[in-house]
C-alpha cells in the first residue's frame, strides 16, 4: 500500500509556512471573533509590534486569507476581517490550539 | 477586552515548533492508520531518508507522541505508534490538512 503522499506533503507545508510564522495564529485568533481596526488588533495583542502587525496583515492579505476594508473617516480606518478562506483556517486552527493548551 | 494571550501564544508557537517541522505532519498522519514498523514507515514515506526519519522519530517520541515498542525478533524489530497526546494531535491536524487540500 503506498499512497502518493507528495500532494498532501505539498500543501501541508505550504499551510504551515503560512500557519507556522509568529503571531499569524494568533492575529487569526483574533480576526475570529469578527471584523477589527488595526487599532484594536494592536491594542488586543500589545506585544506585537505596529511595524510587525502590518507585516502580518500584508501577508494574510495576500494569501487570501484577510480581507482589507479602508474606511473614508477623519482619520481614515482600516478593517480587517477574515475571507471564507481564513475563516476555515481559522476552525482549523482552533483544534491545534485545544490541543495545545490540554497536552503542552 | 484585553484578554491575556500570552499562555495560549506560548503554548501554540511551543505546538508549531513541534509540527512546522518537515515531515512530521505526514509520519503522524501515517501512524494515524495504526502502528507501524520503521522499515513501514520508510516504504510509505520514499523521499524521507533513513536518517531524517530516525530524528523525527526520535524527536516525537521525547515530545511524548510516540511509543516505541522493540519486538526482540531476528532480526530486532521495533514498532511505533501514537500515544493519546500524539492521537489528539493527529486529529486536529487532520483539520488542517482538509483546509491545506481544498485551500491551497
Amino acid at each position: 500500500m503506498k499512497q502518493d503522499f507528495k500532494p498532501l506533503l505539498a500543501k501541508v507545508e505550504h499551510a504551515y509556512h503560512i500557519i507556522g510564522k509568529k503571531w499569524v495564529n494568533l492575529i487569526i485568533h483574533v480576526l475570529m471573533e469578527g471584523p477589527k481596526r488595526f487599532s484594536e488588533l494592536h491594542a488586543i495583542i500589545p506585544d506585537l509590534s505596529k511595524r510587525m502587525l502590518n507585516e502580518r496583515l500584508k501577508e494574510l492579505e495576500e494569501c487570501g486569507l484577510l480581507n482589507r476594508v479602508v474606511i473614508p473617516d477623519r482619520p481614515v480606518k482600516t478593517e480587517y476581517s477574515l475571507t471564507e478562506k481564513g475563516q476555515e483556517l481559522g476552525a482549523a486552527l482552533c483544534h491545534v490550539e485545544v490541543w495545545a493548551m490540554k497536552w503542552l
